[in-house]
């Protein structure tokens, strides 16, 4: 299977790697100069915009503009997979601005560099149809299947709201807890261990993915006002048992 | 070694199998009839006073108390050892209610039956030297490590600075997180999946603890308003991003 990454960040370049090791071909294209896997053939973007399948790893907040930018120049048969950490503005965006009835795939690979370091077997992927078609989208769950990955059918929306409660306060605890100035300390629980990792997970990723997490997932702020209910409650608590 | 425990709450019935295990013979007493290990023998309170080594399992917020009401009736030679989760108020209240002379040892095994369910080896435990003598301090440092503990030797407020900083912070975010009502998710990460497990752990434990470690810790308060001022940073860093 021949795909191209569009985009060799942190998550690209590792994307590119898992796709060559589950065998396929795979070309890419970075505006700025990347290291990446031997296997992965670096192009320029016309021939990536070329590839039968093309995977967009690029930040949520400039997907639109890329899309706007390069659907023009695809064949209308090359179908396009984004990979952005939320899914209904991106899944509205190429149905936006793809070619009349060119194939889009949204997916979410719940994992990144740090998670899938020692593989990607068993690991959760989100794929949402939001095209009227069978035999692409096919394709591609099988090739993550392939993959060993935990493919996971739902609509954009299931997709935001479930992320928001789970991968979006995940991150907005480790952004808070690396804002504390928390520190490794020799007494440490094994409770504070798992929360130091978390820090250190969350923070690895840049901070435009945290930005973009919070601001592009409709569910997000009502997540983000129910932690500062649930913090408001959970102090109340304790100056009511000092009264 | 013949060591008393007070206290058969849920660190207490722990902490008296955990004593057992490390080859001591082990008395204890609770108000209440709990469950407890067939090694433990149970005695009544003026029995338990008598042993030479006694270790206090009670809530924090009932050990001045407690203190109060035994200490008359034990023998000034008996070694007072406390295991609660701040050290500061509790080593106060052992120097000011026993006998004039009488051995106090401050400790805080940083585990439960939780992080300790599958042995204690190289977990750590601190140690407060707060009464100036050596051979029942020793003996008790040399019984930690023959249970294979990490021991770590710190004043109760440097023990207090740490602990709310890491111990304090991390059944905070616990209790808070459970105030959501998060839930399980097929589309968990593995930062999601460590999120629900300090969730867990921390509300394993009783209501009490958390309470109490928040109230009495003399540095919680400060931690709470980092937290809190943290938690504004990134929210301001957001809005600014949308500007």
């Amino acid at each position: 299977m021949k795909v191209g990454v569009y985009g060799l960040g942190r998550f690209g370049a590792f994307w590119a790697k898992t796709l060559a090791d589950a065998g396929c071909t795979v070309l890419a294209y970075s505006r700025s100069s990347h290291e990446v896997d031997g296997r992965v053939s670096k192009v320029s973007e016309d021939e990536l915009l070329k590839c039968p399948y093309i995977f967009f790893c690029v930040a949520i907040s400039r997907f639109e503009e890329v899309l706007e930018r390069t659907a023009p120049r695809m064949d209308p048969s090359s179908v396009v997979i984004d990979t952005c950490s939320v899914k209904t503005y991106p899944a509205k965006w190429m149905r936006e601005k793809l070619h009349p009835g060119q194939v889009a795939i949204a997916t979410h690979p719940m994992f990144g560099p740090d998670s899938g370091k020692n593989g990607v077997e068993g690991l959760p992927v989100v794929l949402c149809r939001i095209s009227d078609e069978d035999e692409h989208y096919s394709k591609v769950r099988d090739l993550f299947v392939s993959m060993g990955l935990h493919v996971l059918e739902m609509s954009p929306m299931e997709h935001d709201r479930e992320a928001a409660y789970s991968q979006g306060v995940t991150h907005f605890v480790g952004r808070t807890l690396k804002e504390m100035g928390l520190e490794d300390t020799e007494i440490a629980t094994k409770g504070y261990k798992s929360l130091m990792s978390i820090v250190e997970q969350t923070c690895n990723d840049p901070m435009q993915l945290f930005c973009d997490l919070q601001r592009y997932n409709p569910y997000a702020k009502e997540m983000r006002l129910s932690l500062q209910v649930a913090i408001e409650k959970v102090l109340n608590r304790l100056m009511m048992e000092e009264m």
